[in-house]
C-alpha cells in the first residue's frame, strides 16, 4: 500500500525493455546518439510543433535549468504558494539562477488564477533597480494540490503573463496525468495556450530517471547546453535518457500509465467519499488525494504497512482548519498501484 | 521641501570636518589605519561591549555581507513583509549568500510580532533537504513602516528566533532615530536583547557613505574579511569610513543629528493630525511619515516643489484601503530639514 | 573500431542484470532503498573502511560536488595542467563551489610530482584578503595522460599538501583502471595514502551512469546532502544508482572489467611501438594510448571506421614538437573493446 | 618615506575641496545629481565619445563589475600572469560573473604580448560545451610590473581579440599614469587602440574613493545597473563619487598628480642606477620600480622608516634568479611623494 510519492515504483516494463535494447553496441556521447534522437522525434509527434529539447535525470535540474534560461540573477519568477519549485526543490532556483528570486503569488488557493496575477501586477511597479522585477511564471500542471488546469485557464494565465513581459515556464512533472485527465492534445495545454517551456517528467510515471526540457519558445534555449554542462547535467552514455523516453512515449504508453494511476486515485477518492469523518481537501482530479482524517484512522493505516505522508498545514486552503484529533495526508497513486492495494485500502477504512 | 528620502541631503559639518582633518598624512591602507581604529573603539564605547566591526559604503553591501555570515546558500531568513533586504536590494541577499532565500512572514502587520514567528514555525517542519530551513531573522529598527521596536519587543523577537536556532540580524540603517526615539542604551536593544549582528547606518544621518556592520556575536565573523574582499567593499584608503564613523559619534553628534529629523516628523505629522482629510497609517515614531492623502493635495505639494515618495498600495495594512482620489505617500526627514520647510509644506496643505 | 571514449559503450551485461533485478518492487525514494544500502556495503568492503557515500549521474557533478566541501568560495584548489576538473567539465568547479578557483600547477609533466607542490607553495604566500589561497589538492587517476600514480607517489603529494593545510580530492574516473593495473588494493591509493575523498566513476567501465563520491574523511561531508540537492542531483529513485553499483562491485566485476580494457589498450600499445613513424608520447599504463602519427596515417584510419579524437597540442609533453605532417591523438579502449576492433585497426596501420 | 603603495596618501586638495563644495544642499540620490552628471561630461571630454559611465568606491569591485558585463559564467577572460584582477581581488572576477574564470596567458614576460595571444589560440580549440572558451581579454595600464603599453601594442592585442570574438577589458587603476608617461590623448590607448571597457581608477592618485566603469562600446553596458545595485556598489549619496571625479579632471589635475608621482619615481629609478647590487627589474615608465637588492640594505631602509613591499618570486622575469642574500621588493610613488622623502631613501642608500 504504497502511496508515500509516484516515485516510490520502478520503471514500467516497456521503459526497461527498451532500455536493455538500447544497451547493446557504440554510440557517441553526450547525447548525440540515435536514441537521443528517436527520443526528440517523438516529442516532435507528440507535442506537433517544432522544438529543442534537453534531458536530465530530475526534476529538480529539469525545472531550475529551464527557469534559469528565463530570468537574470537580479529578477524574480512568480508561481503557486505550494509549487514544488518554491518548496521542495532546497534553493536550486537560486543556484541555477545565479540568485533569482520565486515569489508566491496566490494565497491558500487552489489553483493560480489570473486575480492572482492581476493583483500582483497592479501592487507592484518595480523601481529599477531597486526592485527585483518579475521575468516569468511558473505553473505546474497537474499542480501541487493534484489539481488540473484546463487548456482555457492556462491560456488566461500566459496571455496576462505574456502581456506584462513574463516567460511562462511549466512544471510537467505529473504532465502526462494531466493530459490522460483532460483527453486534450499535449499542444493544447502547452505552446498552443502561451507556455514557452516545459520540464516534462517521465520519471514520477514509468521511468527510472528521466526528464525532458522542451522549449517551444526555442530562442530561450540559446545558452541551455553551456547550463547543463557546468551543473553536472550532461551524462555522457545519452542513450540512457533516450531509451526510457522512446520506450515511454511509444503506443501512447506514458498516457496509458498515467490513466492507471489517475483510475486508482479516482477509485480511492470515491470509496474515502462515503465516509463522513473524511474530508477530501481538494477534489481528486488527477493521482493525488489530499485528506483530513481522523489521526487515529490514519495510525491504524500506518500500522496496517499503508506508506503516505502528513502534509503541512499551511498548503491547507484559506478557512479549512485542522482540529488536533485530525491530520492531514496526501495520497498519491502511480502507474504500478495495484487494485490490491486499493482494496486493502479501503478495507481498513471500512472497518475502522 | 525634500521629503523624498534621508539620502538627499550631505553630510554634516561635523562629518564632513573630521574626513578634512583624517585626510592628511600618510596611513596604511584597507582599514589598516588609526581613524578605523579610533571608529572601533568608539564604537565599542557606544554599545559598551567586544565586538567585531567592519566598514562599508551602503546599507545594501552591510546588510547582504552581515546575513551571508548568517545563513548557508540552502537555507533561508525570515523577514518582515516591507524589509528593506527584502524588496529594495533587488536581490544582493542572495548575490552575496550564493543562493539564499528572503522568506517574508508578517502579513501586512506593522511590525514583526512574536505571533508571527510562532506561526511559522509551527507550520513549516523541513524535511532535509527538500525543504530549505530558516537560519536567521532580519529585523528593521527603525522599521520601513517607520515604526520602533522597544527592547522588550526586540528581547521576545531574539529569544523566539534563538529558540528555533536561528541568528538574528538586526537593519540599523535609522538605527540613529531608534535610539534617539527610545531615550534607550544602544545595548539594550542590539545584543542585550539577543541581536547577533547589526548593520549600523550612517549615511541616512549625516554622513556621506558609512555604514559599519557590528557582530556582537563574534564567531559569526570569521569568514567576513573574505567575503568583503571578494565582493569589492575592501576600500583601499580606510579612513574615509573610519573618519566619518569617528565624526559621527564623537559628542554624541549622531543622536543629535537623529533627534533633530525625530523631532522636524513629529511636528510635521502632529500638524496634519488635523485635517480629516489626511489619514497617518502608522503611528509617527521615527522620521517617517505615511500618509493617504486627497491625489489633487498630492499634486498641489508637489507643483510647490516639495519632494516625496508614493508608495506601494501592499505595504498599507490589513484592512486599510485606498479609494481612487486617494494616494499613498511616505514623508522623511533627515538631520538637514528645516524648520521653513515643515512650514512651507504646512502652509500649503492648510490652503488646500 | 571505437577508441574515441570509453563513454562509447552501454552497460556491461551484469550490471544491466542487476538493474533488471532492482526494478521490481517498491522501495523509499531518494536513496533510502536496499539497493543503495547494499551498494554503500559493497564500497565498505572493498575500500575496508567506514566511509559516507553520495550516487550522482555524473564524474562532473561527482567532481565538483566533492570539490565544493574543500574549498570556500574565495579559496583555490590546485590540480594537474591537463585535469580534466580544470579542461573539460566547463566551469562546473566554480558553478558548485560559488567561484573558487582552479590553480594548474604542472607544467606539461605527465604526472602531478611534489617539485610542483613545493615550487608552489615556495613561490606563493598569501596576503589575506587580497590573494586567494589554496585548500585542496585534486589528482586524477589514471590521469588525462593514461598515468598512474603509484601509492607511494600519491602518499608524496598528499603528505606535502596537508602539511600545507590542503585537502585532497582524487578524480576516480578511470580508478578501476588504475587499481586493476597496479594489482593494489584500492585503499592502498586512497585514504592509506590519504586522499580524502574520492570520485569513483563507474560510467566509464560498464554502468550507464553511476559515481560515487566517497569521503575517507567523513567530517568533510556535512553539508553534501543539501549541495546534491540544490543541484539537482538527487534521483528519486534512488536504485538506479545502487543497483549498478551493486552490479559492478559483485565478484570483482569491476575490475576484470578494467583489466579487459588494460589489456586491450596494452596490446595496442605493444603493436604500435614497432613502427618508427609513429610516437607513443606517454606510456600505456591503463586504458589510453597517445600517440603521434602521421596525418595521412590518421585519416586514413578514419576513412576505415575507427573513431578516436586529435588531442590539443598543449598536452604534449615539453620539449615535444608536432610536425605538420603530423597529428597527435588520442586512443581510449574499454570494457567492451573486442579483439576484432584491435585486430583491424593494427592491420589498416600495417598495411599503411 | 612611504613607497609601499599609492593608497597610502589621502586625497589631494582639489578633489577634498570639490566634495567640500559638493557637500551643500539637496539633491536626488543614487547618482542622478548634478556632480554625477557633470563628472560624465567631464570624462567624455577627456575621452572625446559618447560613453556610459557608472561610478563605484573600489578598483575590485570596477573590474569585476565591468568583466561581468563581457564573459559569461561559463566563459573565460584571459589576461597577464601578474594581473591584478588575477591575483590581488580574491576571487572577485568570479564572484561578480557568477562562476567565469581567469586564465593568465603570458609566461613570466613584463607585458602581454601578441605572441601571447597567438599561441593561446592556436593552442586552444573549445569543444562545445565541455571546454570553457575565452570571451574577453583584460589588460592593465600601466601594468602590474610598472610597465606602459604603447597606442600600437594596445591596438595590437585588441585587434588580434576581436579577430578571435573577445572583448577588452582595461584595468586604468594607473591610467593617469600611462597617460601622463605616454603624453598622449586618453583615446589614443583605450576606444580608438580597441578597448571596449575602461576601469578608470581615481583612488591611487589623489581621490579618496572614486573609480569609474567606462563603456565605449555602450551595448555591452546594458545590464550594469542591475549587477551594481545588487552587489551593494550603488551609493544613494551620489555626489560623493561625482564630485571627486569633478575636481579630479578640472584643469587636467589628474594629469598633474600622475606626473608628479612619475617624476619621483624616475628621479629615483636614475638614482639608484649608480649602484651596481641594486638590480631593477623592469624599466622605470611609471610610478613603479621592481628592484633586486641586497637583504641588508632593505632591512636598513626599513629600520630608517621606509616603507615598501618585497614582492613574490614568481613575478620576476624568466630568467631572472634571486640569490638568498637579495630580496625583490617593489616601490610606489604618488601625487603625495615629497622631494625630502625621496632624497632621504638615496642618502640612506649612499651611506651603505
Amino acid at each position: 500500500m504504497q502511496f508515500g510519492s509516484d516515485n516510490q515504483a520502478g520503471a514500467s516494463k516497456q521503459v526497461l525493455e527498451t532500455l536493455e535494447r538500447a544497451n547493446t553496441g557504440f554510440t557517441h556521447g553526450y547525447g548525440d546518439d540515435q536514441w537521443c534522437a528517436k527520443a526528440k522525434e517523438a516529442l516532435t509527434q507528440v507535442f506537433g510543433c517544432e522544438l529543442e529539447v534537453f534531458f536530465v535525470a530530475t526534476g529538480t535540474a529539469a525545472n531550475s535549468l529551464a527557469l534559469s534560461c528565463l530570468v537574470k540573477p537580479w529578477e524574480t519568477f512568480i508561481c503557486h504558494h505550494q509549487a514544488h519549485v518554491l518548496l521542495d526543490e532546497s534553493t536550486a532556483p537560486e543556484f541555477f539562477s545565479g540568485g533569482a528570486r520565486p515569489v508566491p503569488i496566490s494565497h491558500r488557493a487552489g489553483k493560480l488564477e489570473p486575480r492572482h496575477l492581476e493583483q500582483f501586477f497592479q501592487a507592484v511597479s518595480p523601481e529599477v533597480p531597486h526592485n527585483p522585477g518579475a521575468a516569468a511564471l511558473s505553473i505546474t500542471q497537474a499542480n501541487e494540490a493534484g489539481l488540473i488546469y484546463t487548456a482555457a485557464e492556462i491560456k488566461a494565465l500566459c496571455t496576462l503573463a505574456h502581456a506584462n513581459k513574463l516567460h511562462i515556464h511549466m512544471d510537467g512533472a505529473r504532465f502526462a496525468n494531466a493530459v490522460a485527465a483532460l483527453g486534450c492534445a499535449p499542444a493544447d495545454i502547452t505552446w498552443k495556450a502561451g507556455v514557452d517551456v516545459l520540464s516534462l517528467g517521465a520519471t514520477k510515471c514509468g521511468a527510472l530517471a528521466a526528464e525532458a526540457v522542451i522549449f517551444f519558445n526555442r530562442g530561450l534555449a540559446a545558452d541551455f547546453i553551456h547550463r547543463r554542462k557546468r551543473s553536472g547535467h550532461l551524462i555522457s552514455k545519452g542513450r540512457l535518457f533516450g531509451a526510457q523516453f522512446v520506450g515511454w512515449l511509444e503506443d501512447n504508453h506514458w498516457l496509458k500509465l498515467a490513466k492507471h494511476a489517475n483510475r486508482q486515485a479516482q477509485q480511492l477518492a470515491e470509496t474515502l467519499a462515503a465516509y463522513s469523518s473524511i474530508q477530501q481537501v481538494w477534489p481528486c482530479q488527477a493521482n493525488e488525494i489530499f485528506l483530513i482524517m481522523p489521526a487515529q484512522l490514519a495510525e491504524k493505516l500506518s500500522a496496517a504497512g499503508a506508506e503516505f505522508y502528513q502534509w503541512p498545514v499551511n498548503a491547507l486552503p484559506a478557512g479549512t482548519a485542522l482540529s488536533n484529533s485530525n491530520v492531514f495526508v496526501r495520497l498519491v497513486t502511480s502507474f504500478a498501484s495495484s487494485d490490491e492495494h486499493i482494496s486493502e485500502f479501503c478495507e481498513i477504512i471500512r472497518t475502522y
